[in-house]
């Protein structure tokens, strides 16, 4: 009966299986220390003599479980009998057992398959994992049903130059930006309140540090609100339990990480800004006006939020018409439209969208677009569509936010850019 | 405040606030009777005169709340105060308050924005939902991580004819068939235990009941597995809870297809059944000497099983060699691989991977393939891999068998197949 690292210390004075990797060997007068990793965490072992195996082997252990003040966790094992799972080759192309930030990122991920053993990194999806199920959880409480809808697409409304075209069989396909017509039509079906967790796709050059080309959309979209107040009111819930559920299940990531979550106290005190009014913050902020929010403005304004409020975040809404897309429910020239900003970066984009069928055949022509162009999309509103709206919330950018990584990239198992379609 | 349908009967003698769908509408002697839906069910309204909306219009009403034993659900309201938050045009292009049994498959997929208005095409959905949230819980109360990957793959090792190809900038990359590889990474990587629920795509021209060109994978693996019989028990808990989540909160959508779920005890009794026995059970009961499995076999035994073991299901291992893909751990002329029959129709395929290095450089050769043209996969096995498997369940095929559906493409929202890339 195999016991993990973790659990070890339970079994003080008794004797315990092991299995998992080597993750580093000391030698010390006759004497070797293995630090033995699974997926609880490391545990040390004692070897009388050499110890023949290659880091990274995966071996499997049994002995005595010994108080050790020095080993870490105050226990070490004795490895009365060790078994060779699977060798590993004694050169690894990267270090797995030192501080990866001495590694540069193209390495790491040029690296993948071996980088994502570096404890520290998959900490970065041990955290992304509790994201995604608490997301889920939270709005399941909620009457939310979850949908799953295609990825390909057979028109690209949503502008053709963003798009990644595949071969169809004797036709053309896109990859889908954002599920945002089918989960309208969920929406506008009676089932009123979906979510959808799945790929999005953007054929952008644009090589950033907050870019992907194909990342996980965490999408809401909802019946019967009020205005877009109603949206961020979801969406606070949303980040509140998400947070709650990352200071539980991943103190450890967090502290390796050297970060934290917001409380749900500060979650409450995200300040609205409208758009007009954010330029105004930004441009005081930054000494020098503003005729637009780009990435320093996002900056700016989250460390006016933090100064201001106590939470670096802040919800920017009533954004122009012209910003938004032609779907944006109108209210004079702005729009029932938001954005938040979560550590200096957009991390969600939403809105109430036009229900009516007469205002949307009013808004198509403002944005070049024809009813025949939009297909079955004008259905939904052709026959009956409730007032509603949603959002969605970039997991990797989430991701890295939280723990503060430098590049979304690492956010991202396998990231996909301009360059790098492998591993 | 709004009221759901399903919650009406609680307020019997007070008054109500409800919101949904114009779903039917009846003309009795200057009085109107109007089936309300939403997303929790339906509710008959009373008014006095005629009902100036078309079906599928989107109202609020308000009134008073009265015991009715004609009604449905023996409660009816009193609509006082009608507003019409939406208006539909008068004439659908399907109905959708009428046995959907009674229009083709082409129409109600040509027309989907509407057809799934209707509830019982709804109620699919709303069962599928529950599927993904009860695999989610049940593995992540056994300890694994949730993981997303790339669909965009540089490189096309399992088999280059099932794949759809992408322009993606100067290149071509293809969509992933599954995401065996990365999952493996995953395993290899300590993280050991992991599941993904994501999309598959697969360039098979076949047009059949039983075959989408894309669809939502439902994949497990699993490291330091003994053989794939703990494969099979992960399963086993997977469907038990599963099913038993679909039975609490589905059992209306279940009654309305005519449908049930097999109990934990029956899912215990699913048999295993070794390749060549189950080849031997197939030509017994077909009478006629079979040399493979193919979907006429697998309803075969199926019917055998559910005869012999009370439950209509089978999982068949023991597989050929060469009817599995080259990581299949081998077992003298077999594997160590299995698949899962349900109600007659493969739901799942899995087993045991070559974890060695040595295992998997020797196995190459026989399958034309070199370590070269794996590229980075070969380094999960070279820097030490522990013993592990996994397996994979076609979502939409689960919920097409758990409900009885005729086709496949019943089961996803918006399926792709040869012809059919829209809506």
């Amino acid at each position: 009966m195999r016991t993990l690292a973790s659990e070890v210390k339970n079994s003080l004075g008794g004797e315990v299986e092991l299995k998992g990797w080597v993750h580093r060997i000391r030698e010390l007068g006759g004497i070797s220390f293995v630090v033995l990793r699974d997926r609880s965490g490391q545990v040390q072992l004692v070897i009388q003599g050499k110890a023949d195996f290659a880091l990274e082997s995966v071996i499997e252990v049994k002995g005595p479980v010994r108080a050790n003040e020095k080993a870490p966790g105050g226990v070490e094992v004795g490895a009365d009998a060790i078994k060779l799972l699977a060798a590993a080759a004694p050169e690894l192309p990267i270090p797995v057992n030192q501080d990866p930030d001495k590694i540069n990122l193209d390495a790491l991920l040029d690296n993948r398959m071996i980088s994502i053993r570096i404890p520290k990194l998959r900490s970065v999806f041990s955290v992304q994992s509790t994201i995604v199920g608490a997301f889920a959880e939270h709005l399941r409480g909620r009457g939310f049903t979850e949908i799953k809808t295609s990825k390909l697409i057979g028109s690209g409304t949503e502008g053709g130059t963003g798009l990644f075209t595949v071969d169809y069989f004797d036709t053309k396909v896109f990859l889908a930006q954002s599920p945002q017509f089918y989960k309208q039509a969920m929406v506008s079906s009676g089932m009123e309140r979906v979510f959808e967790i799945g790929m999005a796709y953007r054929a952008e050059k644009h090589d950033t540090p907050r870019h992907l080309n194909e990342y996980v959309s965490l999408d809401v979209e909802m019946a019967f609100i009020e205005d877009d107040r109603d949206l961020m009111d979801l969406e606070r819930g949303i980040l509140k339990h998400v947070f709650a559920r990352v200071a539980a299940a991943n103190a450890a990531d967090l502290e390796a990480w050297g970060a934290g979550v917001p409380s749900a106290e500060q979650v409450d005190r995200i300040p609205v800004v409208a758009y007009d009014e954010a330029k105004e913050i930004i441009s005081a902020q930054g000494g020098r006006k503003v005729f637009d929010i780009n990435p320093e403005g996002e900056r700016l304004l989250c460390d006016w939020a933090r100064d201001k409020h106590g939470i670096e975040a802040a919800f920017v809404n009533a954004f122009p018409r012209k910003h938004r897309p032609f779907y944006a429910f109108p209210d004079g020239q702005k729009t029932q439209s938001f954005d938040l900003l979560f550590r200096g970066l957009e991390i969600t984009t939403g809105g109430r969208r036009i229900n009516e069928h007469a205002m949307m055949l009013e808004a198509l022509p403002k944005f070049g677009l024809t009813p025949e162009g939009l297909g079955a999309y004008m259905d939904i509103f052709k026959y009956g569509c409730p007032p509603h709206g949603g959002f969605a919330i970039g997991l990797e950018r989430l991701t890295q936010k939280i723990l503060g990584l430098s590049n979304v990239k690492e956010a991202s198992l396998f990231p996909r850019d301009r360059k790098r379609v492998k591993p």
